[in-house]
């Protein structure tokens, strides 16, 4: 009578009929039984929530913002550059005329190939296509024990296994988790000697200096197996590039910009635009600043190397105005990352968005707000999800438990996004002619071809009924996504490597450890 | 340096400055800050996940098994009715031909007012709007105290308390939790009696034979002090229509819809087609059969009178084809909701879907499959959904905690689709210029201006600092909910209701009881 009393539908398999009871063999595999690596395609056209004419003038804002008042640029090369180029420097000053910003803009391309250690884990960037990292970048992480612990080696490690074993992280956009018992000055050499030895997906650098930058690139083309000229080609790492807002590039982000894209690197310039904070509070308002900023980071890395990878990353959120904190997967996150996907289309540049949020602990709050951030960046048309899996605490801390729950809902975004076949086997008439009114479908042909295949099997969500969920203890969704992880970890196995390659990369990081790696003052 | 090292951003605003300590206290009058009770509107045009094509195989699919199958129709009067509109009847079968069923259909309104008990808790169905109804026929409900017992009046009286003091709950579609300690034959009265005066918010009726369809009816009238014919100019009260799926309408349904729609009250006519299960296993065949099964309803719908407003409700989602659990809140419902929703465009009928989640308790699980049926409903462009608060257990428990939570859902996501502005004042230019690069908005007069009023300030959501959190014991998502739900309890008072019809409705009661209510076997 009612639509919900949904009591158990128990199909009448006889002997293919399992029980809860049966469902933790099935976790136990659960890697094993995962989607294949791949990338979801985005088939249907992102709505709108701006219309044109108010593009537009988000638009003429921002251009108005560069010619008006321009960005301090903090390197003496770059602004050098950028005079070249036709801005105008006055001291730190830059201001950009906006036919010269769309026209370095407008040589960026629409799309690339993100290249892997491994090929088979390439990644095509734009083009309608998905591509998640891992979270990146956390000081702090939660591991199986449930303990917040400050970054180290042995969580950074774990997190690269997770995110090498887990299909749907399709690259690392940074340390899961920042190993600080490595001094800061081999720690980047350490970082990715473990990357490129315990995984075959792309990796990240960065740029905190030439040097770094000039490291990371170095390695990743040995781990590649590749000569310079076809690293050159092939674009194989990625840089995150922050303004330091508002309207501020610092040196080193601006060197690595100059190394990266010189060398046809990817950067990912994004604007950390918190509504409120460094950014005005309405959201039209942070989104104009974001857009400035990045449409002057993107003109930059066109003024070092026209045509070289980049990519336009929106990350404006709001502060809560009681705590000063920042909040992630809000409703306002989401308008602004289909503000900002609109942008990305005008301009013809992939999309840059994150799946964030602000919650201390796998409760609910991390679920819905994780969903609402992924949900804004599917349906704001991103290309690149940023930190899709593991980020916990606005990025303050790395978790194995969200990672393992990240993945299913990155499996439930491509499983949403698979395109809808009407093919007379997916309308079922005959199965629908087979079944008598008030019959069901258990036993038809039709079912029994398709029931093991039909649906996204999540790893942590938990269907079993109140009774037998009971008996079993009831666990929460984060118990569960926590005894994923430790067996996910128990059945690590790295990708295959060539002996040669991993000595050479093993050299390599020893003789720039003994050369003391990047010097710092502490 | 790196994007995501979100740590506190401390506004500098001196004695404004609140740290989380603070936050309970703004917590506790959680129901004083809600926004006010409205609904929104849909400004974007939602996304086609099938094509023209695809979705005129599916409609077309649809009109060949109600033509050549047709639908079992477990009433005399209801076959009498439909062969003289033109169905073909043989025996309790019914067939139609697509001309006929899309003749009826198309005298279906596009949208209509619900009216409640106060006029300012009308709401829009259809044109855009967003209309959000509380969870409903749950059997069970967890409380407070958190332990999860059979439905009673008790609980059923809270859920009512809690739904009319919550202003994204905006009309009860059912008896929140069913109280069974209130026997068969008169709970529908002492229900009705409950809602019309502990709420001024629209209720529904159970179509569950025709002299309980009749008594709703007529309280609902005596509750708004109107007379027949007001109130059958003016819809107000709702019933849930569901195909007993595959392809059969039983007796109390098809009576149901008789005495509502002859009343020109609203239909919400929802096939319940799991796929696997009551339906085929792939999603486009699972919408075919509900499809036909919600064209065949709301044909009839117009049969008994032409205008009559109906609702097309989808309730597509998958089965765990491991323990034939139905599966809520997952891609493939979500996928179901896009398809529905361009089927209602098409047809011109409101479409009705649900907030749903499988969880057995609030935890990261409820959090996520929620936001993706909410994101589902939103996105297919449902007008009404339904469950929208409370939902737990694939609809077998209600929760007080889940209904605080989802109304946070709710305003998130009339927060989202608010029209964007791009103003003089929303684009900030002024405040842009006004801040040095590399300073901060905290003290800016737009700011300043906003502070209060320009983001969301959810009930549940905790985004204090992990030291500030972890001092507060650490409180995770749902404890949260508990304590909000129980402050508002604690804060209810009955919306005004004049004597005169409270105590006409008690005596419509009495009278009704004295005559021994409805008659059961039981």
């Amino acid at each position: 009578m009612s639509d919900n009393a949904a009591d158990d539908l128990q199909p009448e398999r006889g002997s293919r009929r399992r029980r809860g009871g049966e469902r933790t063999k099935r976790v136990r595999s659960a890697v094993g039984e995962q989607p294949p690596f791949g990338q979801a395609r985005r088939n249907m056209q992102p709505p709108s929530i701006v219309d044109d004419d108010q593009l537009d003038a988000i638009h003429e804002a921002s251009v108005s913002v560069l010619r008006d008042h321009g960005v301090e640029i903090l390197h003496d090369d770059a602004r050098r550059r950028l005079a070249a180029a036709g801005a105008r420097v006055e001291g730190t000053r830059v201001r950009f005329d906006p036919e010269m910003v769309m026209d370095f803009v407008g040589s960026a391309p629409t799309s690339f190939t993100l290249h892997g250690r491994s090929p088979e884990k390439n990644l095509r960037i734009g083009d309608g296509h998905l591509t998640f990292g891992s979270v990146a970048s956390a000081p702090n992480y939660v591991g199986l024990d449930g303990q917040r612990r400050t970054g180290d080696r042995a969580g950074f490690r774990d997190l690269v296994r997770l995110g090498q074993m887990l299909n749907p992280v399709q690259f690392f956009g940074g340390y899961p988790v920042e190993p600080v018992d490595l001094h800061a000055s081999i720690r980047h050499l350490e970082c990715a000697y473990d990357v490129h030895t315990m995984s075959d997906k792309a990796f990240h650098i960065y740029s905190l200096g030439r040097e770094r930058n000039l490291d990371g690139i170095e390695m990743a083309r040995i781990a590649r197996g590749v000569d310079h000229e076809t690293l050159e080609r092939e674009p194989s790492i990625t840089t995150v590039i922050n303004a330091n807002s508002p309207r501020t590039y610092d040196t080193p982000m601006l060197e690595g910009i100059i190394q990266m894209a010189s060398r046809n690197q990817v950067c990912i310039i994004t604007p950390f635009t918190l509504a409120g904070a460094m950014a005005p509070i309405t959201i039209p308002g942070a989104i104009v600043q974001q857009n400035a900023e990045a449409l002057a980071g993107i003109c930059f890395s066109q003024v070092v190397r026209r045509g070289a990878p980049v990519i336009y990353g929106g990350f404006t959120s709001n502060v809560d105005m009681r705590s000063g904190s920042p909040a992630f997967g809000t409703p306002e996150y989401a308008r602004a990352a289909l503000i900002t996907g609109q942008l990305c289309r005008r301009y013809g540049l992939p999309f840059r968005s994150s799946n964030v949020s602000a919650s201390n602990n796998l409760d609910a709050q991390a679920g819905y707000e994780s969903v609402w951030a992924l949900w804004g960046a599917v349906m704001g048309g991103a290309d690149l999800i940023f930190h899709a899996a593991g980020w916990m605490e606005g990025g303050l801390h790395a978790s194995y438990a969200k990672m393992v729950m990240d993945a299913d809902l990155l499996n439930m975004v491509s499983t949403f996004l698979a395109p809808v076949s009407t093919s007379p086997e997916e309308l079922a008439l005959e199965a629908i002619a087979d079944v008598a009114p008030s019959g069901h479908y258990f036993a038809e042909p039709h079912t029994q071809a398709r029931y093991s295949t039909a649906f996204y099997s999540p790893m942590v969500s938990d269907w079993r009924n109140w009774e037998t969920w009971t008996e079993a203890g009831a666990p929460i969704a984060g118990d569960r996504a926590v005894r994923v992880a430790g067996e996910i970890l128990a059945e690590f196995e790295a990708p295959p490597l060539d002996d040669a390659i991993r000595d050479e990369l093993r050299d390599y990081v020893d003789r720039r450890v003994a050369e003391g790696g990047v010097a710092t003052d502490f």
